[in-house]
């Protein structure tokens, strides 16, 4: 019974770090296929979102069927508790890179990215992969420290996304309305993207410690 | 011990319809200040959104203090489980008011709206309001039929959305920068709000029925 209990748990683990290695893949291809107006790039994504969308259902079932079968305590319950709601964070990542690969699939040939905004998009991009890279470490190596790194990531996402307003809103971007309604969109599920990495950590943390936050 | 637990569950929907209150409250004055520019109105919201956030914490200690020590099962589990995943929905749909709260306030005295699409707005913000009042009444009556009504609000909302922006990138909405991109996030913020009351009425589907979608 314990065995089955403990295979249980470290399924439940393999389902959480595998969905957010899809994730890591699917932000990796859509800031390439946003920043270079690769429409193929993007179908992946697209494509990729609805495995991660099944990979998120059978964590749930799999986590209340634990809940139901085992009745975990202390660490393993907080787990299992975390890892309920860290599928929703990680479902949620590959619903704002489906958005970001969507944007350069509307726009295909044509660039989504007003001219003047590019560089700051490039950097947000990278920042986004770097945190679900770190997401996923987080989850293999459970090492505190990888929180730090994410919360600080986040600090120099949410400069960015200051950025792209005050350029946008200056006479340095002179883009039209499309470009204008595009840049704001990718601006805001690019930091969103990182909000429910920090939204992993958080729950991560309370595994950690029992500190819901 | 069973009649502690009882208690535990009456108060964890007790805690659950109060977030959706307050939720509902904020939304009601949050569209009231975007579409009146009431800066006073908007401080409110801003205000109550700490509570909310209060109230979600407390739910939460309380749904895994019940896992911890009742470990209940079947239609008692499946309350528990969706009122963690419920206590996510409202937070996020009262920073979601509160973030609409927030435009209304930056741009006092002015409107953030530009003209030709406040009639869009106001329609969008009455089915907020309106899909809100339903989650309460979802969460106090726990009749399935709500589940429809609001799916079918959601509809109507996502029409509104794709409205805002035809509009605003044909000639009938001659907006500023500012105009546009404050409209861009009003229309997203809106229509996110309905997302997540869709999310709740997803949480108490799974409640009634076991299924988890």
């Amino acid at each position: 019974m314990r065995a089955v209990f403990q295979q249980s748990l470290s399924e439940l683990q393999d389902r959480l770090t595998l969905m957010a290695e899809l994730v890591e893949a699917s932000i990796g291809e859509a800031t390439t296929a946003f920043g270079n107006s690769d429409a193929e790039l993007a179908e992946n994504v697209i494509e990729r979102s609805e495995e991660i969308d099944a990979l998120s259902l059978s964590l749930d079932e799999l986590a209340f069927d634990i809940l139901l079968r085992q009745s975990p305590v202390a660490s393993d319950l907080r787990l299992v508790v975390a890892s309920l709601r860290m599928s929703a964070e990680l479902e949620r990542m590959s619903d704002l890179a489906e958005h970001i690969a969507e944007l350069a699939r509307y726009r295909y040939p044509d660039s989504a990215i007003p001219k003047g905004l590019r560089k700051t998009f490039t950097r947000m991009g990278a920042l986004d992969v770097e945190m679900a890279e770190a997401v996923v470490r987080l989850l293999r190596e459970q090492d505190p420290a990888i929180i730090i790194e994410i919360r600080d990531l986040e600090d120099d996402l949410d400069k960015l996304h200051a950025k792209v307003f005050t350029k946008m809103l200056s006479d340095k971007v002179n883009a039209d309305a499309l470009g204008l309604v595009d840049a704001t969109l990718a601006s805001r599920y690019h930091e969103r993207f990182g909000d429910h990495a920090v939204g992993v950590a958080k729950q991560m943390q309370f595994f950690f410690s029992g500190e819901i936050a």
